[in-house]
């Protein structure tokens, strides 16, 4: 479950502003140069969560920097405690709305994308809130460099469908496809805690592979 | 079953020489004109099979002309058979290779095409095999109008997969994606026999609608 209320979370916030970024786009076009201070590629993660997939791929993916975006409070200082507890140093976190992303980052700033388990805002009128929504690739595009790929996994088909189709139509090219994830072992899939539980359920995940 | 052996085959492919047309490479650019002598659009079935779907789609579509292909001499003859007993007056069938479909048809002369349930040539060495290959595309491309349609339906989800990256590579563009294409009642999806068989059995069955 959720954990909704935790009255600690914002004193955790302030205490861990190392961690958890405040006014990240002061960092727009100068990532590598101010926080991570290294040339590595930058990897983003929108919807972070509870963290496990950014800790567990900062973790095997030490050449990667990676920045997690997550709006809601009460999951990204879980998803942060994770960060710390595994000690790893190339991952940094964001409170921040996905639409916001122009101002976080500046053009061709990063070489990857995960859109992992996004809400699948079932409803029609509900569709520009969906994480592949056109305005949400083109701005992808935007920070993505030529070369760029974004990956997005979910467990909800609807989502899927409408995902290739956009993706497919913003100009995007389908690199991997694939409706059933985890059957066959992948272990390059590091997975979220949605994810095991859904797999743990038999339920299929749906992946694919996209070149912007 | 598939009837493997019918002996008066060869005698009735021979009698109804005006439905399943010898050499139509001899019609090539000239359909509409020569075969149709009408100028209604062509829609062309690859793999006809036992031809529910084509005698069903010309029953409820007057207005368009149907061109069906298939190899297998064992089952157009039950395709003839069927769109004979429909009386419909706008489908043509051949007993042709899809691979020499550019002598069949000139360039864009074209509106749809249909690939249902083809084979989905599993093993990685007979890729080139698949109806969805590179070099299959480049020939339905040649043949179709500029703002043409593929669709396809199929129950193999690993052809689908396939499918879905092939086209997209390609420079096609996906303009709907379906992962359980009955679920919710489609009356405008005519079935073939396959497609009857696997939905009853609750297979599920992919469909993709895509924009040359």
């Amino acid at each position: 479950m959720r954990q909704r209320n935790k009255p600690w979370a914002d004193e955790f916030l302030k205490e861990n502003d190392h961690l958890i970024l405040n006014n990240p786009s002061r960092y727009k076009g100068r990532w590598k140069q101010d926080v991570f201070q290294n040339t590595l590629p930058i990897h983003v993660e929108i919807g972070v969560g509870k963290g496990q997939f950014i800790t567990e791929m900062a973790k095997q993916n030490p050449e990667v920097n990676f920045v997690g975006i997550e709006l809601a409070k009460s999951v990204i200082v879980t998803a942060a405690e994770k960060v710390l507890d595994a000690g790893v140093e190339n991952v940094f976190l964001m409170r921040e709305n996905a639409e916001d992303i122009l101002d976080i980052f500046g053009e061709e700033e990063i070489e990857a994308l995960y859109l992992n388990f996004s809400d699948p805002w079932p409803k029609n009128r509900h569709e520009k809130r969906r994480l592949t929504f056109c305005t949400f690739l083109d701005k992808y595009r935007h920070i993505l460099e030529a070369d760029g790929k974004i990956m997005m996994k979910t467990d909800n088909p609807s989502l899927f469908e409408y995902s290739l189709v956009s993706f497919s139509k913003t100009g995007m090219v389908l690199e991997e496809v694939e409706m059933n994830l985890h059957q066959t072992p992948h272990a390059e899939h590091v997975m979220t805690e949605y994810e095991e539980r859904f797999t743990r359920q038999g339920k299929a995940i749906f992946f694919c592979k996209v070149h912007i």
